[in-house]
Formats: structure tokens, sequence, C-alpha cells
């Protein structure tokens, strides 16, 4: 039987969308079926430029996208202030929903989507790409084995990138009625997963902000840090911000193994990329060096991690559609659960001002 | 004129006194020229094992090493708790100190060493190797270079180890009235002394222990870290533990660039490290991969550290003697500044008992 080839309807055309245009073009259950934008001069642009079949439909509005009985799934590269209405929108009108990062403004409104997803029957996603990456399954094994990590003690993680001076004066993440949350919503909801990821989902007993919040003039976060407490011991920090170099770190420390990743969001190269891990290292007798180091673990793919987010949402949008099976929750508790620790680092920014 | 033979006196047999031995003897301006221990029998095993000349005076005090008129320097590998006294009695006996980090319980007793010693005109250093590296120059090139890494942003840095059941039951870094500071003063010294050095040694404006603290039953610090933060924004944290898989990171990040290290104490191997570089780094058009990469920078060097450590040390012992020129006042401030900073997380992690 053929694989059940899903059609997408891309709502906004912002720049990411670009790129998830080409994800939905290789992944190969997939297919970019319609566009829509408040202009439709923009959408057709869009649609020229991104691989659209001459026969992908293209809206003047976000509402026809969802009005066409083809559509099963929307990819959401929306402003988050827009994701309340139009993600519940789009489950009402029965499309699957594959919504960009970060999920909502709180984890309220986020409620209020996935249960419209959940009684609608819709399949819920949010754009992490980088947890659909193969790298990321190998680093779960490794970060799972007893042998070789034995128990998690500690995660750092930072996200920092030099935001020029346009984006800071007109960028949406730097727009209060935009997307509010910043750069913690923007590059801190990374961090906040992939420290979520190392700990297996478990939920810290407490989040602590961290000194040295920065707020631009409009009041929001362009800088900023916690520290995580779970309640066996084990801790985490990190750290986000638009004013310093591009940097993506995460470092996750077992009692026996270390595992440290430098590009962990977008892997430095498509196709083959690498984490290190260090396995019950030590030092040599006269501890002049190390007689147990770091090794290099070299994953390849042949999709990139995008086109490998698309496919294993259409693979759940097809079974639903095929089968009637019912949506699968890991996806939406993912991101319940980072936006859950992300409204508690906004909680804590708050009380310390 | 032949270089000047600086003739060390080693008080005490520690493990780390073996590698220290080893680095006066390949440092072409040192030499091993007496050891001391409480067990006259242990100095004798130590000297014997340990590379001293057949002519190397052994002794059964600490005492007698003072006393000797042809020790011009003694290296402390002693327990913090005896920093004090020792050091002071050397300084004033007019020898040069090189003494075992941490430097002292804390900055009251280290600014009584730096008083003997300033007071008698020997020179004061630290063991911490790593800042005689030619890696850490190469480092600090980068980090001033305001082209390549431009303003300082944030520092990470953590140190952890997993200590085995005999170190946590008896060695002297566990013990309160051996080495008190337990893990802030073992591994923390070197986190806190790499922020400084990032932070080109300007003192935080605040220091905030992280959440997660732990101690032994005997109330020494096990694990703990701290969060910094400076009157111009920029912010650094870091973590310390005996109770996790060895890992020795500094990550430092300016507007412009990012050094990256993984063996900033113990470099992987003595003659060759290496630090990462990211430099204006940025993704490629689609954000698909990095159009700007981290680049590998590779530092050898025929001497270790350690002995560099010494030779440097030497160098100013000679130059004292020979010329009668002042102590050197570089090393004390950078210790002085460490211990500050120490004190200042003992003295929060103690409040938010």
């Amino acid at each position: 039987m053929a694989e059940t080839l899903i059609q997408f309807g891309i709502l906004g055309c912002a720049d990411v969308a670009r790129k998830v245009s080409r994800a939905i073009t290789l992944a190969p259950n997939a297919t970019l079926y319609a566009v829509g934008s408040r202009s439709l001069e923009k959408a057709t642009t869009f649609a020229a430029a991104n691989g659209f079949p001459p026969s992908a439909k293209i809206y003047g509005s976000y509402e026809a996208v969802l009005d066409d009985p083809n559509v099963d799934a929307v990819y959401m590269p929306l402003p988050t202030s827009l994701h309340l209405k139009w993600a519940v929108l789009a489950a009402e009108k029965e499309k699957h929903v594959l919504l960009e990062k970060p999920a909502a403004l709180n984890v309220a409104e986020l409620d209020q989507i996935l249960e419209a997803c959940e009684s609608n029957g819709v399949q819920f996603m949010d754009g992490s790409m980088w947890l659909h990456h193969p790298r990321t399954a190998k680093m779960k094994e490794f970060l799972s084995d007893p042998q070789r990590f034995g128990q998690l003690k500690s995660v750092q993680s930072c996200f920092t990138f030099l935001a020029d001076s346009d984006f800071l004066e007109n960028d949406i993440r730097v727009k209060p009625d935009l997307d509010a949350l910043g750069v913690l919503g923007d590059v801190g909801w990374y961090c906040i997963g992939a420290i979520l990821f190392a700990a297996d989902y478990e939920l810290p007993k407490s989040v602590i902000a961290l000194p040295g919040t920065v707020f631009n003039k409009a009041g929001v976060l362009t800088s900023c840090g916690a520290s995580l407490l779970w309640e066996d011991g084990k801790v985490a920090t990190f750290n986000c911000s638009f004013d310093a170099n591009l940097t993506m770190n995460v470092t996750v420390i077992g009692t026996k193994g270390t595992l440290q990743v430098h590009d962990f969001v977008i892997p430095f190269k498509e196709d083959s990329v690498a984490f290190s891990a260090g396995i019950e290292s030590w030092f040599n007798e006269l501890v002049t060096g190390w007689r147990t180091m770091p090794s290099e673990h070299v994953v390849t793919t042949n999709l990139p991690q995008d086109a490998l987010m698309v496919r294993e949402f259409s693979v759940l949008v097809a079974d639903i559609k095929r089968n009637g099976s019912k949506p699968e929750q890991k996806w939406p508790t993912i991101s319940r659960k980072t936006q859950l620790v992300l409204d508690a680092v906004k909680a804590s920014l708050e009380r310390g001002l």
C-alpha cells in the first residue's frame, strides 16, 4: 500500500517557513498543498520561491487555508501571541497542528490549544526539530545506559546569538505584542527542552531565575538564565541571550558519563554531526593527562532533522487519518512540560523584580 | 651567566607533591633539594620514589626544611587548614612560597600569609598550574582581541569528578579539620579562577550560591555552584562536585567570539592541547547548518604546565635573589581575588541555610 501523502497548509510566510517548506518537500510522506498569508501577494511570492507545486493553493488569509477540505495538516510559524487563536481554530477545523515554538505564551494558553487538538482528534507537535535528529536518539541511548552514563547529576545549557540592530528594532521576538517571551521563548525554549530531554522529562521541584536578566525598552526579555533543582538533587542551569556570539551548548553529566554537544539545535552540518561522550573519565597515574578521554560519536542522516520532524508528524497524521488511531501523546506532553518550566522561569523573574 | 638554580624544599608527601617533584626536576631553573614530613620514613620513601638526587636533604619535620639555609623556596601541598601556620613561618624564614590551592581557608587567613610574604620580600604563588600553560596565554590573546572576541558577556564553568568510597571516607578534602572548603576549595577554586581569568580579574558585584548544595555528614561541601554578576551586566555560573563523572569545562562567550575548553585544568595530553574558538558564528542562509563554525586551535608545549609553573616561579625567585627585585604582585593578586570570590560563594551558601 502506498504511503499516505499528508497535504500541508502553511499559515504565514515567516523566514522559518522557508526551511519547513523545504522539509515538507523532502519528507517522503508530506507535500506542500497550500499557503495562506494576510497578503495574497506575499503568499504568491512565497509559494513561487519555496518549491510549491503549480497546483498549490495560494490564499490571502489564514482562514481560507483552514477551510480547504484537502488540507490535512497546518504548519504555523506565527508570532506566539497568535498561536492560541489559530491553533485552536485549526484543531476545530480538524487540521493537525505543527506549531512553531514557543508553543504558547503560557501553559494556560497551551492547554486550550492541546484541549482543542485532543477533543478534535488531531495530532499536535511543536517545531523543536532537533528532537527528531538521529543524533538525539543516539544521545538518549547514551543517557539511558546505566553502564556508560549512570545516574544524571547535572545539565548545563546555553544558547546565545548576537542580534543585529535590525533584529533588535524590528524582529517579532523583541515585540511585546508578538513574541512576548523574547529570548526565553525563542532560544530559552531549546535550553529548557534540552534539560528536560536529559532529565527524561521529569519536572524539577524548583526553578529560580539567575541574576543578570536584561529586558529591552519595551519590556521584552533579551537575556536571562535559570537554575533548576530536582527532588533527587540533580541540578541544571541555562542561560540564553540575544547579545553574544552564536553558541549552542548542552553538557549532561552523570555519575559515569558526560555528554557534550555544541550544536544541539542547528547541527553544524546537515548530514553528519557529532556528540562527545566521556565514559568513566579519569587521569593517568600522575595526573598529568587523561587516561580515558571523551570520544566523538558521529551520526549521519540522509534526511535533515526538519524533514525528519515533518516525516514523523506525517506518519502520526496518516495513522489517525487511515486507521482512526488516537493522536500520539508524547509530543504534546513534551511541549507542555517545556512550557511549564518556561512559565516557572518567567514567574521567578517577575517575583525577583 | 648561568641561570640561577632555585633549590626547593617540599613540605609534606601528598600525592600532588609527586607531580610537582617531577615538575621541579623538569624545570631547567629549579632543583629538588629537600623534603620534610612528620615521618622521616615517609620522607625517605618519597625522596627515593620521586627523583630526588642522592644529595637531597631528608627531614623528619617541616621546621627542619624551613631552617635549612640552602632552601630557597618551599612547595606546600599541605591541607588547607595548615596553610596559615606553615606559609607564614616559611615567609618569616625568608623562603619563597609555592602554595597548593586553595590558598587558604578564607581571605583573612590568606591576607596574613600574603602580608608575611610581602614583609619578608618573598615571592608567593598558588599551585594553579593551568595558568602557566601556553594554551592559557593563547586563550587570553583570543579573549583580549576586540576583533575576534569582542566584549565578554558570559562564562560557564564546571568541574566534577566521581570520588570513590575511599575518597569520600578518608580524603583530606572531605574532612572539616583539614580541607574544610571541600569541593569548593578543591575544584571550585579552578572554576572561579577560570571565570576571573576570563573577566580579566575584574571582581563581580554579586555572587549567589545556586540551589542543590550538598554537604557530607561532617558538614563539608561535596557539591555546589554559584552565579556571578558584574557591574556591566556580564554573568557567570559554575558548578562543581565530587559526585559525577570527570568533567572540566570552560565556555566563555563574547559579543563576537566563543571560547570552549573541556580540559582546562588538566589537559587531555601533556604536550599538545586544544581550545575551540568560534568567531562571528552564524548560520547558512536557510539556517540548516553553520556557515562559520568554531575551529580547533592546537597548542604544543615542550615542558608540561606544572614545570612551566615551577620555571616561572623560579625565574621570579632568582630575580629577587640575584637582583634584589620586589616580588611579582600578579600571582598573589590572582590568588587573593580567587579567594575573595570563594569566600563570597561560601557566605552565600551559609546565608541560604
